[in-house]
């Protein structure tokens, strides 16, 4: 069994507030205890946060939403719970007691999971009855969004523990990484120090600012490292001789004077105030909700288009999304209740995202035939013609399309679509799909679609199986008596 | 003036082969030289990989491309040249003859930039007679995709010199960043270095492996920085306190025990066996030129994304890519000729880029309509409907689209599209594209379209401003006399 069935979030800020999101949005009970007064609050903005993030990530079916609640304490979170995350403030002492409450009330096979981002699990499980199944798991901010979870265990720690933990993950959309050794800091973070005290002394000793800093960032190597870490790209920069050739080349600079990493910056009031003014002359123009926003898009964006990468197989976080959207279509209910009734069959939601809309926040043109495409690709879902039908060497392709745009689809609609059959033979299915805004209920557009049934290997049309067709002319059956809607058999500028 | 007329590339390895190709696709003339007997195929790898990676990156015209010329002196490469690159061999003493020898050859005005990653340049300008022209441009490999040149001067460089580097790089799509004060390896390197450093340890100790390294980048923080630096991450990581909570919060960990950055590893012959062994374990089933072709897709990709940023305005390295094709649209030539005369006009020419392509390799229905709506717009930018028409409040938008999807479009394709003027009148435009194999000469797909001119802040329809009218008369007139295209004025699944 590798699936959560139930999670207890201990400490509900930012990141804890993100974990529950994660297991909500996957369907999973959360039970929150935070004895912080603002606790709801946090964790509601994040949860909303997270909820349009996805909106805006996938189109795949996400389960029924998981349950939270808040209750009043340790012991009664963890009633049930097989996955519990503690992400409270960042003490080894208030860190130990809470996770030593943890293993006293929750049952002994449960996961414990701590967020630390540099205490070592052994410092961690010191006093629990059963620390062989407790080890850190260091998210990044956002939770929700991205991927990561480095899994680290202490002297105590059993091996099965982190591959359970890992196997846990992966149906949540997460990336758990096991790292082999505990050290302070884990991976990620020591990386990140690492930059961060090389930073300050470049802002202290007026290098540069924090927004040329960012900038440095950003426009290089930022955009390398979102898709490849740092030894695949060195290994590209090596050229053909690869990685041996890339060490000879650099590894003199190690001894050179390029760094001051090894004094530690005083970090005093006269840098906080010129750190912060700078980051004031940087980003204060934008809240931080609208930062937020921005950053949300961002990386749905740069995994949207991972997600193409490598031909279309997917690229790291692209691919771990496309396998993350496999398993929600494998497990989505079919809504079998809406096939034979005779009504257009309601096919997916959906928002506009940001990568959708031009400069006037309108959503492009080609958007729309993404939508329909994704329309039909639902409809072809629910009559059979799915993955392993496809990978069998059948399909339907479009081979001609009509759009009518009648109404604007803007940045953050939420949209619906339903589809019709129109007519079908053993080759041919005729459609006709419409696209709603969920708000107001207006049609933004219509599309009329010929779909023909391929042997996609012989690259010629041929008999739909006998399963596709069966359900297919159940479909066009109870459509039958539907009306022929409005718009169906036009040409192109065609008078009404 | 702000622009590079002719260029000249000193060293000509993958960092100076991709400066070429950057002035080369921007149309700028470049003399090379470089005394490597495989330099000229060296180069011609790095044009190829750039052409392709262009291909991909924009729609937006390229200018005729600048002619490369492999000389035989630095003497012969600097004549005429008002942008001069260094990109020799990493030695204080080599760099430094060969920029003498480039300052007494050179037009006294003419820039020299050093390619450089940690050379101070107060180091290389020691022995120039005009030392306030020369000054680090450190890029990032790809250098034709990555648009970061860190701009640093040395003691004797004008102020105003980097200035005038930085306006010079802007119409080659890069973005110059201003380093205040000159330090060994500035700043970018400063910040890799600190990684590297850190990293070497964390795999000389055993506490991952390269592959572990890059996935705890690559799914976390290397997507945040794609977007953001890390002071504005950190900023929104500090919640609505902002930068000043973030650096109360972390500020202690500075002095915890989270780093060997102090000692400088030793990378001996075991540790090179070492890295260069998990490295092919981790990457070592893919070729480097299958790599670079994936790094620079998903740079593609990432920069689309970042394009749409903002709501549609464009983030950081997507704001500067849809700048820079502000400006090739603006300084592209119109193809008057081919406006009087009675044939289908020629739009554009684009590839199949990786993020169009399904898992199979095959063109997604979408981009499709993606190509035709940018087929539209090129002819609607030939009849004056440009950013100025569309700011000052009217538009034409697509009311009706008719697709046949008639053959197959593959990963890496070249496409070119036509259209015509079936009809027009004061509000209305009835256009029929085509897009086309360029290889084969096979008709893709047909769009038949009908677009309404809007006064787009009333949302009604309204005439055309007569200049627009009397381009699109003119264009209708010529088109008059050919055949209807096959395929106008059907309806879907209508019998030919």
């Amino acid at each position: 069994m590798t699936k959560i069935t139930k999670a207890a979030c201990i400490g509900g800020g930012v990141i804890g507030g993100a974990w529950a999101a994660r297991f909500i949005l996957a369907g999973i009970d959360v039970a929150m205890f935070d004895p912080h007064p603002e606790a709801e609050r946090i964790v509601g903005e994040v949860m909303a946060n997270a909820e349009r993030a996805y909106g805006m990530l996938t189109m795949a079916p996400l389960p029924p939403k998981g349950k939270l609640t808040f209750v009043k304490s340790i012991e009664e979170a963890v009633q049930g719970a097989d996955w519990i995350q503690e992400s409270v403030p960042e003490r080894v002492e208030l860190k130990r007691n809470v996770i030593t409450q943890i293993d006293a009330a929750a049952d002994p096979k449960a996961l414990i999971g701590s967020s630390t981002s540099g205490i070592m699990p052994t410092e961690l499980q010191r006093d629990m009855k059963h620390p062989e199944r407790m080890f850190v798991a260091h998210p990044y901010n956002p939770v929700y969004l991205l991927p990561l979870a480095e899994l680290v265990g202490g002297e105590k720690t059993a091996k099965a523990t982190l591959q359970e933990a890992k196997a846990k993950l992966a149906p949540i959309g997460m990336k758990g990484v096991i790292i082999n050794k505990e050290i302070e800091a884990f991976v990620g973070d020591r990386l990140l120090e690492a930059v961060w005290r090389e930073g300050l002394w470049l802002i202290k000793d007026d290098i540069c600012d924090t927004e040329t800093l960012d900038d440095v960032i950003r426009y290089s190597f930022g955009m390398r490292w979102a898709q490849m870490g740092m030894f695949e790209t060195y290994r590209i920069a090596g050229g053909e001789a690869g990685m041996r050739h890339f060490l000879a080349q650099f590894g003199p600079c190690l001894s050179w004077p390029w760094t001051k990493l090894m004094d530690v910056v005083d970090l005093d009031d006269e840098l906080v105030d010129k750190i912060a003014g700078q980051s004031d002359a940087q980003s204060g123009a934008r809240g931080i909700r609208e930062l937020e926003r921005i950053r949300d898009e961002n990386l749905v964006g740069i995994m949207h288009a991972l997600k193409s990468g490598d031909g279309g197989k997917g690229w790291g976080a692209g691919k771990l999304l496309a396998d993350f959207e496999q398993s929600l279509w494998a497990n989505a209910k079919k809504p079998e209740t809406d096939i034979g009734a005779a009504q257009p069959i309601g096919i997916l939601e959906t928002k506009v995202n940001a990568a959708w809309v031009d400069y006037n926040g309108h959503m492009t043109e080609h958007r729309y035939l993404q939508v329909f495409g994704d329309t039909s690709d639902g409809l072809l879902r629910l009559i059979g013609v799915d993955l392993e039908y496809v990978r069998d060497g059948h399909s339907y392709y479009t081979v001609e399309t009509h759009i009518r745009n009648l109404d604007e689809g803007k940045l953050g609609d939420t949209l619906y679509t339903t589809c019709q059959v129109l007519s079908q033979d053993d080759k041919r299915l005729h459609l006709f799909s419409t696209i709603y805004n969920a708000e107001t209920g207006a049609k933004l557009a219509t599309a009329e679609q010929m779909m023909l049934h391929v042997d996609s290997k012989a690259g010629k049309a041929v008999p739909a199986l006998p399963a596709v067709l069966a359900k297919v002319k159940a479909i066009a059956e109870a459509h039958a008596s539907l009306p022929v809607p409005e718009g169906v058999g036009r040409a192109v500028g065609q008078k009404r």
